[in-house]
């Protein structure tokens, strides 16, 4: 087992004391060798009303030294069979957006250039699309996207196209996202205009109002949303925001009447056979959160999302390299 | 669809940014040509236990600011089909309970003169009495009432008539309320006395427990709520400790084992139809708010209610005035 | 009815006001007297990662000043049925482990002593064990257990067998739990080992995971507690980390996805007809709560299993003593 | 030193244990017997801005737990020089004010009656009112006033003349303060009317303004108050609020610019010689607080107060009962 | 007295209710009539770490609902004497820097066009220089600066010369300052580079560090300021940071050691006879404020520029329109 | 400059982006080659009241990302001058005193096997002592203390010896500390008995009480603290409760009326010349603290404490090794 990166162990080194990378992992100066790389991407320029989500990947990590080593519903031990570690933060700009912008895609181009999946932790939403510029940099990708908003506005405050309102709508046209490919689960809250989601189903993307789900329970939309991505390669963006704001109060535009922590697992385990070309948790804004609860939930869904790369990868490995069972590269 | 009064629109001026009225709308001077009137009672003299609901008005307007124009499900767009402004807050005295009760009744026979419809926001929960003493002058109205506790107790502190625990007792004494057409909804907690509840249903009134609601589910405890109110006149009160403290702590009486603000949302929906004369959002107290999540919660859920009071104003319009298609009075 | 001790009546003397004893009862010398003995434990020194929970007495408490009379869906009025008192906190010392343990016990003995069922108000997970060993200090009681942890862990930190993560485990090994009539109740979470809860269910206690509770419905899986408990002495303990973090944020090792109040209620109320012989409710740790709400709810807790544990005494004065109806001892 | 009620010793009993009564002193069910009465007044019905002052007694009681048995700069030991004990809180209506000054004035009689000290603990600053008019029901007192702001206003809210802005013009106008022996200390802040302590001033009051102890010193002004008080029975009221809003936030009316802790420590001290008949620690709104700090200053400041009082009281039992050297009454 | 716009009269509405403008002044639509203009300038896009000056107008216009209509120092009473007025915010751009640097000028310059002076509240550091660029427009002025950074910094992240950390070195330069009029007050804590302050010196600017205040006191080192000043037009920045963390943790870059609020406005209050001609207090925080503490002393602060402010204009306005004695323009 | 080690530059990675580790230093796997090793000690098992100097590294880390390379004052670049870094923290034991207090002193002599001077970051007082017997492990040293206890109490809860209110008692007794080279400075606060700094006095221990700090001034009192430290090997001892709660509430036992920061840095620096062979900052309790105010006086003063170790470092290298003017070892 221990070819693999393993966390500190709390029951020698308590939960309080040593570094706080993301789960106690080592801290990797790349992605080089690595199956997962866990990486920070502390930036919220596109931030239209509550900036704070530049301070996200610290707290996550912070949080993230709760999690321990085996997940208690399917047993799985992700540091046992795939090669994880955190490797820091991408280089941000918190003053220039363009120029953020680019280094965070380079920062992200250099991960998949390992031949590593990305889960990131934003960061506002926006940090997306420089990711999806990395990671579908070659093919459109299909997304499932859990959240209370859109994200397909077109622009804000005259004429500004890059917010974290409108990631989707700039992704669909560069060619990043295969709209038909694309899911939003959990989208709730009053709107601007009645035409703000239409331009997402005419592109082909499927909304699934919170409402929705309540009525058709957790288990059908994931079939559901499973069925839209397919067997392509599959982004999954989890804002946090589609949590409510009781259970995750540090975000910058909270809406009530969202999903409960315990839907939240059940959505992304209902993820299992989704191929995750990369996934983000992000929107987490700690200067709003209190006693650190929505850093927590994040570093929940980000164990979640490792569980399953984690799964991915040992099989594909076990698939693809019959001679060399579960070795890392 | 500019003939009637719009919020700012965020695109432009960032939320955080600008005056802090109810959803943006402008201040107005009086209540003279308004369908609605948005109005804060600041006061909580009624209080028994923790005082505080005084600073409701002041950070619900604040959160106020995160609504927007369109209701995701419903379509609906308030602002476009009726006259919708904030009216400020009424005169009140901190210092002399009857003096205050007078004085709030006063702002709201002037704002019912106009024709409005009002939709409150508290204050303590006895500001209720003097508003149904204006939006009850002539007769007696029905109440559909959300809430944890039925706050029909007799008296405290030696003789006291007047607390934020009685004020339903008065109001049907005073004829304000027709018991018969009253429904409390979500009441739970301990009670001070086994008699506390049978004074209330002995005159007809119709306490649903919040663990009834839980066994019946909301959509048909909603069915017999608007049954019970029928097509008369009827006053909508919401206690926001009725929503669980996790989601709104910032309250006097917090009762664990509440609502979520979910169906807290769905139940105000299922609203729609009944002739609503005037309703509240009520015991907000922010000195024990936790980053704002209770005063989200009450300025969504009276985005809910300007969003039943408009649909209500335009049929009516459309109704009653033929010739003179949705003009703004 | 007032043969037996009464709260102070919050309708004559305001809740913020006068003394801070568990439910506003008499502050008692000793348990000579009593049905039932309200107990603080404000120990934390088994804690591996955030103290905090020394505090908890204190907080909960405070809070409790919040509950009433009677019990809203069951009638039951437990302060008129049983002589009920807060009988302070127990000796403890928060330097030393083993003496700390010991003066628990001793504290529990007494109480015991005296016939009374001791209703506990941790302190840590920990204290459970020195309250075993007081409470089944003659024959191996059952137990009900809300956790979201099985805390049958056996070492940390080199071979501390003694903290608040392996009570049970040595519980189980000193013969004070009967493992066939024990049953833990939304664990959850990730754990350190894939081992880690093979051994409680190989001594026979049952693990009912969180998934399965949600799968099953909280009274279906009631029912199968209720039966593994059966007609023994049982002891219930109440973690306050079975509920959800945001709704019980103040603790030492949060996990989400947790029971929500609501629920929390609901198994404890189904657990009428259990033999009650002694409970708790441990783990709130103040430093890390927001407003009170998990300190509000554990008194909350704590007053439904009062009620329990009066309905069960009362029921057995009637039974076994014919000619004393209801007489206090 | 036994003959004398002693605090619950923290060497043995740690401080978050046990029950909270000020500085951990028995509750006396009344004031026969004590030299001195500590005693709360939990109500805040005056306060025309923030109210929070009647959770004041709870919190400040919660804090006194860290106070301990000597004072470090006199070597004073209150405890074994008087008899003092907790008396619990008056009687209040949070409903109806005049009913609830009439209450505290009879619960400051009772203490009165029995030859006490009272050391008050408010609730808002009204409440003096009352305190005066027991403690000064023979005789006009003299008064050494610490405060942001100087009360003396005359009424607010059409004619109230009542409020936490009022108390002393009141207490001047029934003959309950000698004004010629009243010195203010640490006024400041913008006031409403050029005229607004030209009133006191006519009176005879002196204001010093902090400006002027800045420039003159602590010493210098103090010896100056105490001239003014002279030899015969002094009031001491201590407004949290002449501290500044960092060391004092959970407070009504903060006003920046105040004292420090350490000069409120030290011109405390400096009443040395007064002959104090009663004193007050007022506006502390626990609600308002951040960490407890601003209780823990009342809480502080009621213990040099106790000082101050037990060696007054000490002296005087040696003075005029030759033959009985100390024994409690 | 009544030709000039008077704040609401807290003595008639509470303090927690009406709308929140500055001082509670009337909210104007442009600064036309005005002698001054009260204007927020909600944007922090220029910082470098911690962000949230976006929403500091906003809460610091919530606090100065404390402030009343007399400075109890001076006797002046600011608006009885001056044209005063709430302008809202300037129009900001939260994504875009440098539309917004032009959007912050352009709002600007139509205030100056109105012959009003500004006074502004921030938002970060930054906004300075938009605002000197439209009061300077025509010659470079002086300016008086509070502040525990000299903000004279070159660039940022590869080649950014517009942060929040150099506005004064980009004001110098494009000489909207200077430099030989400009102090710099409270200079203090670590810096990235021994030459940092050279640069400033250089310049000819002066820095006066804190411990140089300490040592010398603070009417010294005014003294000096004033004549750094001189006669000419001078503009007064005040970066809430200046304080120390305790008195205003809500900011961005807290540096220990700090002024107390007492030295902060002895020191403002010491610009008395300096020409005005614009101000501001920048860098309150709200997201990183404990209890408004933060945002109260930025009220306060602006209070007495206000009445500084008046002062001069009435002066101004006796010695050059004399036959018009005092009427608003 | 580049031979040793450098913090990260915030002008290219913003301070809220990439590791905690102490001021950005590189996180070192032993003191191996180190001048300084700054260290943390995440304990607090010898707490008598309010657990949480556990948290205290990790937070005091996070904001040390808040540092710089320049001291302002003295214009010392401590990194340049000498080799740095955060070697993690020392094991310590939650559950088990006696083991702690072993593996810190473990930890700590293989810092001084190093020949590096540690600079600790606790963890409660307690853990002063295990520091102790590593560093002073040959010979006894002085010590310059500021606190506001005297910590030098005997045994706590029947005969504990080991609290964080004994280690004085405990290194004297040792043979740890030579008392007549001991001084303790801003010493304040009620005490338990009288005889309580008797002991102290007795051993030739220098009590400073604050009021003694305040009455000669913090220049006078630190020469005569380096008088009584002599030239021999000192250690310096900040216990961050001698900072007043209201800039440091993040403590287990807050005394009011302590030192500024101002005065504390002040304090500091003064210690200049004197022959440090370690040192700590201890009693920074994150749970209690308030938006990080108090891990950044602790921070801070690390920072000082940094400067004056890194200033004597090169002094002895110059001196001691003149052929290799400055290389690093």
């Amino acid at each position: 087992m221990d070819k693999f990166n393993q966390p500190i162990d709390a029951a020698a080194v308590p939960r309080f004391a040593g570094s706080t990378t993301f789960m106690r992992l080592p801290l990797a100066p790349s992605a080089a060798g690595l199956d997962i790389a866990l990486v920070g991407i502390p930036w919220d320029g596109g931030t239209t009303n509550r900036a704070g989500a530049r301070h996200g990947p610290r707290e996550v990590r912070s949080q993230s030294t709760l999690m321990r080593r085996v997940h208690h519903v399917s047993g799985l031990e992700p540091f046992s069979i795939a090669q994880i570690a955190d490797v820091g933060d991408v280089s941000v700009n918190p003053i220039d957006l363009h120029d953020a912008l680019k280094r965070i895609e380079n920062g992200l181009s250099e991960i998949i250039a390992h031949g590593s999946i990305p889960l990131c932790v934003g960061g506002d939403h926006l940090t997306t699309l420089p990711v999806l510029r990395a990671v579908a940099c070659r093919n459109a990708v299909g997304m499932i996207h859990f959240d209370a908003h859109s994200d397909t506005n077109d622009t804000y405050f005259g004429n500004n196209p890059f917010t974290h309102g409108t990631p989707f709508r700039r992704a669909v046209e560069e060619g990043l996202l295969d709209p038909k490919r694309v899911v939003q689960i959990g989208i709730r809250g009053s709107i601007y205009d009645p035409g703000e989601h239409d331009w997402a189903r005419e592109q082909g993307m499927r909304i699934v109002y919170m409402e929705e789900v309540v009525r058709r329970g957790v288990e059908d939309v994931m079939a559901e949303a499973r069925q839209i991505a397919g067997n392509g390669p599959t982004y999954v963006s989890f804002d946090i925001d589609c949590i409510d704001p009781c259970m995750a109060p540090g975000t910058g535009t909270p809406e009530i009447g969202g999903f409960t922590t315990r839907e939240a697992q059940q959505m992304v385990r209902l993820l299992d056979g989704v191929t995750i070309v990369g996934a983000d948790v992000v929107e987490v804004a700690p200067p709003f959160d209190i006693g650190g609860i929505t850093a927590l939930a994040g570093a929940t869904i980000l164990f979640e999302l490792t569980c399953l790369a984690a799964k991915q990868v040992s099989k594909s490995r076990t698939a693809t390299v019959p001679g060399s069972a579960g070795a890392p590269r």
